[in-house]
């Protein structure tokens, strides 16, 4: 299914950039779960276009509408659809690019695979629709903060700048670009306003961690704790790679380095991310992403059209000079909806 | 499902490293292909150990037996099921290592989810498992070799040594370390045994190609290509850190600098790595892979026991000192079962 | 996945009898397809209350919004998301059997899986679900038509009386119970309209039949078209039997009158329903199902209150007497959704 | 997924009749059960050919090897994998038939799909695949064993022959018919003997129950019990009806007899054939299903070959005259799959 994720908590997304609404229908919630609108709303405002001057002058409102699975205030354990209307739609800002793929976006592929193409705003491709992920992983959330289960992630890097460990986690909403390191963020926002001012975008990165999850979770070969993980992540566009743990630094490695060995306190370090064979083990769960460049450059493009004649781009609407604070909030979203299934899976691991 | 792999081509493996045997089970295959299992055999002995003087002395003839879905050498549309006998056990090595929980082992995950395990040789969390996965692949690599599609991949980091592109890909078969840079192959195939000399192992890198994939391939949403070659390749035992196209050195850069113009050609560069939101563009598919050190190493570990009693630890089994060789043919094994499968998927995008 | 029915062409259903709105999501929808809302409103209207004087009192206008996956009346591959608001509800008429579980309904079953349930007008469990159906029926529909594959059901028997073939299809939507024998509708109004009186309720059965279906949909052994087809109707509360072709008959007869012998232009009989080893034969797929009579009576009746108390129970909603000719165009919907699906997944079964 | 049943306890088949071996891996199968090899082999041999004169005269020991999943006879969570090699194959008895579809089988269907067909016994449509049924459900009903849950299925019709209730089960497995009624057996072997000495076949009904089940099994809305008993029980070759409580019967039938009314002590009757709202309701879980003659008859019959030419066709293989006592075994299979299913399903209902 291509719009649906999960096999116990299941999450299944729908809507387009300029449609009339996006929306997520979440079905396997467990019944007896406390669910608070406000805090769904607060999740997508974390989201939500226009919040800070890096991010873009669209204003989309996302205002978040329970539909389904909720009386009085609890699950059911009926799928919980979310509605989100959209709103501040510019389609005539898209009207020139109708017949032009643009560099680095989806334009191309879509064409060539449905042969039809919703071109206003990206359409279904567009990172509009991480507003839906996010409104079911805030459901997840309130299923995880039921067992103890938190989930964090912030911006540890834009273009060369980097955030410096230890993080500081109090710090990541009080910046407009959502670091760890406060001592960090002017010089990433600088960053970001630099890559607008010169009609470009920048990349950068995000750190994340799952803490608190038990042992277990996972399973064993093909739907591995990671590899479910690497699937979510990789799965937001803009998304270029996944590390879990020390990642590629492990290449360089020896074993007796990388082997996190035990004592009676437990783990004695932890190379591995909190994950072995493809399970938690109890340990905190991290992860880094890397994030490209918004494709969306004011910059002069070289494209072609639908024609396949030669064309020169500039992309003119509202975006985002840089898409790392923003997807902050949709990793976390992802890594929730990993996290929450796998709880569900994991309760047939015994008889 | 914990052990099947796919919506249409679907891979489902079962076996244990020291139990009978190991097998696949590959549903979906479209009838017509002519099935080679002299083909299947030769990609299995690229995998199977004790091939070289840097793999582990352990000796699995791995030879394959084809059991059904197969008549006068096509495939029939059914079920082909693919057994691997096990022969080299020495299961007695692993009875002192019974109760305790291996570092860097699925040890002690298996033992928090299902309170049992087979300890032999790392029962379902062993690499052998990756025996099935190959010879699936192969049957993959069989249906997309009559639809143009080529996969390679190579050793292309061990240890602080790199490969130097350009590669040659005739090399790679060549060398013991399967790397596509002949001239480092020497250091490589030395940090190997230098890691081995000192009780110890080493990590390293895959870089891998997919060439010729139509474009369109790769769902819109959650079923993206990347999104699924990262879950694939994450799945297999010892890979930390996946990336696509350009990858972490997206982190740095500039749109104008990332995105991939085109021209009445196409592509003017591949900084994606083929891939346009999730889907292919038509331009070569690029990956890279971390591959983490062996965690049996024969050098002293703490760790505990089942019990949770402070314990040494030293692993004197037979083991490769280095993964990465014999990884390679698992990672293209895996990305030619997602790549069928999004072949097969592909075909229902249109009316 | 509990609410998502369909491989490839998969639907998805939220919402209660009595909560904010209904809906469908619709994936995989092949690209290319012109969907009318105008055909997707008028099959609604087929499954409407209200529609007639053996149906409910209930109003629902019904009306559809589209949210997504359509652009200028053509699907573009991304998924049809439907709405449907709830408008006409009193849910105060079941205030008093909130802790009652009534006989013949869901409300003891989902008491004890969820330990809360949302009673009012049964919802999750309400046959308002089926409202859902219909709208991705439609869009199953609006494909099938592209591809010259027609379906078509109707009531073949309320309490004692039966329609006597051969059907005439023009009268189906001629008379208010959906017969296609219009000499029988007479009857089977007033055994709907004695039931009622006597306030009681009354079962019936649906025939239906699939024209035009290409040889060869249905997969081999777990997804036959049959065993597809069945679960699809038996999801649909209130059906409790279904048969395929000469279904239970076949018990009583020889093989040599039963097979379906062959000449040049192609099968000499029907006995098999147009479904031969689980996949469809060419003929016309013939299928009956049972009915059984709206539990929601007036009559007094026996049961248990949430403490286990006994209780008198008499239902004072607004019910239909027989949910036969509402159940139809439901029954076309699941049809409709397993052809789909099965068409699209027929893509794959040759190289 | 073609070849494989099941969401969480999922069982995935392989084979063809005259290939070298049939099989099942059963994935999901809970850690700490006790598996006795025995037990399945003791399933297999009841549905086994040859085991008594109104069968047919073929010989298979399916002797079952248990491959995987298995360690010191608990099951460990990992897939068990069962093989079963063919032995007495007659291939060459087919070879007259190769190009011929036989009436009533799916020869002409497979061919239609796949455009290539294993014609020895019937190949992956042959009733042989349900041996692996068997085997995967012989798994589940040792895990429902200890859930105190049992299955139970007879003949309870063959041609025009009915047991009586009440059943006496411990009749099943003394006549070789596998009927409940001890009177009616002898007429039944005639029936079939009759049938078999006019070159003919017969068909038939059988009757099940599942005993001890907890409420609230089976899904809210698409996954209900009784849908996923009908995919189960229609997926089998030769069924082609399915019957759930009263089934038919309720077509005549008002609410006031049909609604199963409560009293302290519980339901008053069951009607429903313990299944309310898709969901088990703790009743007795009752079904009924239609069983076709066996298509292979040695009489003349009409068909076509693949060039589409008239032909006449005579069966001589060794075929059952009657499918219906040695579908019994197969039916409790796919019934005990669905429950196990179910059970480990609903863990996942509350938080």
């Amino acid at each position: 299914m291509n719009s649906s994720f999960g096999t116990l908590f299941t999450v299944t997304t729908f809507g387009e950039s300029h449609g009339k609404a996006l929306g997520a229908v979440i079905d396997g919630v467990p019944a007896g779960i406390a669910i608070q609108e406000d805090f769904i709303q607060k999740e997508l405002d974390r989201r939500k276009p226009g919040q800070s001057s890096v991010s873009t002058a669209r204003k989309e409102a996302d205002r978040c509408e329970i539909l389904s699975g909720v009386f009085e205030g609890i699950s059911t354990g009926t799928p919980i659809a979310i509605l989100l209307r959209n709103s501040d739609q510019h389609s005539s800002d898209y009207s020139n690019i109708a017949d032009i793929f643009r560099p680095g976006h989806a334009d191309y592929t879509f064409h060539k695979k449905y042969g039809i193409r919703d071109y206003r705003g990206g359409g279904r491709s567009s990172g509009r629709e991480t507003a839906a992920r996010v409104a079911a992983g805030a459901v997840a959330k309130l299923f995880l903060k039921e067992q103890g289960i938190t989930i964090r992630a912030c911006t540890c890097q834009i273009g060369k700048i980097k955030a410096a460990p230890p993080y500081n986690w109090e710090e990541v909403e009080k910046n407009i670009v959502r670091t760890a390191d406060a001592s960090a963020a002017e010089d990433m926002i600088l960053a970001v306003k630099n890559a607008a001012a010169n009609k470009d975008s920048i990349g950068g990165a995000v750190y994340g961690e799952i803490l608190n999850v038990p042992p277990g979770l996972g399973e064993a070969v093909f739907d591995k704790l990671d590899a479910l993980l690497a699937h979510a992540f990789m799965s937001i566009g803009g998304i270029k790679a996944v590390e879990i743990g020390d990642g590629f630094a492990v290449a360089e490695k020896n074993g007796s380095e990388n082997n996190d060995q035990m004592d009676a306190e437990g783990f004695k370090s932890n190379h591995a991310g909190g994950i072995l064979g493809g399970m938690s083990n109890g340990n905190t769960i991290t992860f880094r992403l890397a994030v490209k460049p918004t494709p969306s450059i004011a910059a002069l493009q070289k494209s072609i059209n639908i024609s396949g004649e030669e064309v020169d781009v500039e992309i003119h609407g509202r975006h985002d000079p840089c898409l790392v604070p923003r997807i902050v909030p949709v990793v976390e979203a992802m890594a929730a909806i990993v996290i929450a299934d796998l709880l569900l899976r994991n309760r047939a691991a015994r008889k």
